[in-house]
């Protein structure tokens, strides 16, 4: 069983993955790389993943079984495991719990050699959809507090297969990085009596110099303290806290400027390794006033070294106007 | 000039260090690699570094000509810069301000192919002194509130230079890192009025388990909650809040403790590359009895990904207890 730790002084929960359990000789020639040969992500092999929990475009039902056009299932080697209690216990002065929840991947294509980046729209719908339902599946679970919805592409982004997929994750605490955001922005609308990313938004449109693309009903824009150089934000231009509140109507237009931004980005820096995290609301919370969903698209193009490590700063060596102006500038 | 930018939501700050400016081509094969032939830290190269801030081993003083047995430098690719003044201003609800700051490298040995871990005593030993000696000497400088000392070792780690070198760079706003440690124990001083790092050390002594070795001096422990496998902490056993208290007759102890740790992690697991950070109090404060100031060593051997971005959460395959216990069984 996996266990769940918290650092004592920092409050920053560390998953200890033992089901992943390794020796020193493990690490020593440890190189995240790409797997090649046999995919078990491809049709056909879809008896060789843990039975699927939703699959999208079969005309008669047949799980498991070839025919979809996007399947979703739990991972073969999961950070988190379903079954089991939270059993909370301290240890003097340590905390500690069960390595209770749900880790998902999500397969966005059948054809192995396809790209999210380059999915045709009614394709990467699905992908958003599948977001949608499996966050909506597992909130019923009362033990589960966040899902975690996020891509890792490329090796240097921590990707160990080819085959187009993203992931998620089920907590059964609220991430960190999340209680931040939820925080700081509380602390801006008590106040102002404003959404800050609502007021970001404003500023952004009026500023102009940090949007990378937009239509009428979202927003793309290079951050204006970003970690990384080419870091991009995709928000809804409509006061909205929960990404599960998205209507059926708005899919069509998030993934337009999804794939817009993929695109630009791919042409500016070809087949750039990335990573991209849905912040939504916690499972369950009523609507928040202060609170904003959006996507973060992160390029992995500089390194976590000491510094970061030891700070929390970031050093970033392109400002994000010049980034958004390379990324709204570039030919498709 | 580079600028610091706050995340207005996070209270995250970021460089942008326009120094370094780049274009998207220039990231096109970025990877991050050591640089080989010509060495600008050698004996011999000194007129290729800027001026010498520090300098130890030379019997008669002859600044930035060959003799020295330690050298410290400021880094000729600065983050920061050293002139200016601190520039506060907004921009609508954004926060900026210059990017002043002093950036510099420790040489930590004239000998390009000797590695720090594998530094005599005699020689280890002046490398805490220089940590000393500068975060002194730049605590005088009203304008900064930090000094941030790091070591990144191996490319994967960060460095781009082979001989052997530590970094430190100051900062005139206290990073997130530090700011959450002081609370973080802050918090538990007022519940417990004791300090939590003081009570981490009586539990680990008791516990026996995390504990990788120690003298009469200083604790070597493999933390409760630890981002990566093989993590330590490296803590003096008696309460102190600040580096630069640390007296004379305790530095040896220091080195022979670090010197033990880094030689047991290159026994589990050779030329592991690794990050090491000092984390002490803030500039110019009073010792503080809820903060106790130590070394976080991380070796590079896990990845940052998607998941990590965005929850702030980390995955070890490796509980500390067997890092510890594989650490301290291991011959030297």
């Amino acid at each position: 069983m996996p266990e769940l730790r918290k650092d004592p002084i920092l409050g920053r929960w560390i998953i200890i993955s033992t089901e992943r359990g390794k020796r020193p000789t493990d690490f020593i020639v440890e190189k995240n790389r790409i797997k090649g040969g046999f995919c078990p992500l491809c049709p056909g092999n879809e008896n060789t993943t843990p039975p699927e929990v939703l699959s999208y475009g079969q005309k008669v039902p047949a799980p498991n079984t070839p025919g979809w056009s996007l399947r979703a299932v739990p991972n073969k080697y999961p950070a988190l495991v379903i079954e089991g209690d939270l059993g909370k216990v301290g240890e003097g002065l340590y905390d500690k719990m069960n390595g209770i929840g749900a880790h998902e991947v999500i397969i966005e294509t059948p054809d192995h050699n396809e790209s999210f980046t380059h999915l045709p729209p009614d394709r990467m719908i699905q992908v958003f959809w599948a977001f949608r339902d499996r966050i909506t599946d597992l909130s019923h679970d009362p033990r589960f507090r966040y899902v975690m919805v996020f891509k890792n592409y490329g090796a240097a982004a921590g990707a160990s297969l080819e085959h187009s997929h993203s992931q998620l994750v089920a907590l059964p605490i609220l991430p960190r990085m999340i209680v931040s955001e939820l925080d700081g922005s509380l602390s801006y609308y008590k106040y102002k009596e404003r959404c800050i990313f609502c007021d970001i938004i404003r500023q952004e449109i009026s500023q102009s110099v940090r949007v990378v693309c937009e239509n009428d009903e979202f927003i793309a824009i290079s951050p204006w303290a970003p970690r990384s150089p080419f870091e991009m934000w995709v928000l809804p231009k409509t006061h909205s806290s929960s990404y599960t509140s998205l209507g059926e109507k708005s899919f069509p237009r998030l993934t337009d400027i999804f794939s817009e931004c993929l695109q630009r980005l791919d042409k500016c820096i070809p087949n750039v390794p990335y990573n991209f995290v849905l912040h939504t609301s916690p499972l369950r919370s009523q609507p928040l006033e202060h609170f904003h969903w959006h996507f973060e698209i992160m390029p992995k193009l500089t390194m976590v070294a000491g510094f970061e490590w030891g700070s929390g700063f970031y050093i970033n060596p392109v400002p994000p106007e010049d980034s958004a102006k390379y990324l709204r500038e570039v030919k498709l």
